[in-house]
């Protein structure tokens, strides 16, 4: 069984997807700044027990074999050069962050240099570490509420085949969410206008879960 | 009844639409920089008779209400040159171009300075003729088969209520396709990368009618 870090745990994307996988009998580790205070709020969840521990960033990325960066945007180099002090050859880091920020009411992309967040941490994470796209355009509010289903497509694209296959397996893990590969790690520049077109139609409709399908496809797996 | 003038209108997106809005009883006036030609073409498409007429760029653009601008993105600049030499007070222009180009197998975006295809034109558009964004995201392949179901979402943005409910009520003309309201008109920066993402799924899945659905809205209008 695959331990999954997730880095950003708590926030509302991590805590969604931690509460998820738990449900599905993986083992999940949510890596915090501050441990005892995300013990707290794991403890409210009612997971399975011994499904979800409770670590600091640095354990979290020492014994996590995929890697979850799921902090806000504004605090990922932060959280970067945590993990390029560590031994990470080998694991695959899964990149879930949007840059988008909110400006009077409306909902706007953060300029990045290297052309998306994805690309971004790709440029500072360690060589010998895989990076994947997923999660990015599911809504935080429909994945906190861990009951709810997701009935929807999520967007893979990553760095190599291999990280690909980690992230489409880990968004398989997830019932009623198909994930639809992409191609290279560039495509998170499409997949981050996705997310905040998504938000946007969030305020302009008054919802908070719209979200994506891809018609077309031949298959929809299970 | 609404005149609609698709400029480009043999071309792959301009073609579909022209056939598909002459199936329900609009008026279509295919604008053609060779008339000629057009009528060739037209003439082949079997449209209900009197429905679709051909025209110069001028006389289409005189003569349509609704201008629906269907050209490729690199002979846009030209077009607006021409547009600018008409008197268009009133007319809403809909913008359906997606500046994408093809190298080496992949597709990538064309790097426009002012953010999209549709903000490049507003900024060249008279003052008086009102912009919205339509049919950017559906595939070309799938319009042109014109008894094919559209099944899917359709976005639209503008730079005015009124450009957009323009562009909404010509989505409602066509049978199984729902407009979905996005806001101003910089949203199309985002429904570009849509458009640019559901040709890299077409490649990279060997389909060619990729497209989008958006889950968690909570009316599907017919």
């Amino acid at each position: 069984m695959t331990s999954i870090a997730i880095l950003g745990g708590t926030g509302h994307q991590g805590s969604g997807l931690a509460r998820r996988f738990a449900a599905t009998g993986a083992r999940v580790l949510v890596g915090s700044r501050d441990p005892d205070r995300a013990r707290t709020v794991v403890a409210a969840w009612n997971a399975p027990i011994g499904m979800i521990d409770v670590a600091s960033y640095a354990d979290a990325i020492d014994q996590g074999e995929v890697i979850v960066i799921a902090v806000p945007f504004s605090s990922v180099d932060g959280l970067l050069d945590e993990i390029g002090r560590h031994d990470v050859a080998g694991k695959v880091a899964i990149d879930v962050t949007v840059p988008v920020t909110f400006t009077d009411g409306t909902v706007a992309m953060i300029e990045v240099a290297e052309g998306s967040a994805s690309e971004h941490i790709r440029a500072r994470l360690p060589d010998n570490v895989r990076l994947a796209v997923a999660f990015k355009t599911l809504p935080a509010h429909l994945l906190e509420d861990a009951d709810a289903p997701l009935d929807c497509d999520d967007f893979v694209c990553g760095d190599s085949d291999e990280s690909r296959a980690r992230a489409i397996a880990l968004v398989g893990l997830l019932p009623e969410l198909r994930a639809v590969d992409v191609g290279p790690l560039s495509r998170a520049r499409s997949i981050e206008q996705l997310t905040l077109l998504a938000i946007a139609i969030n305020r302009r409709h008054k919802v908070r879960d719209a979200r994506y399908c891809i018609v077309g496809l031949p298959t929809r797996p299970a």
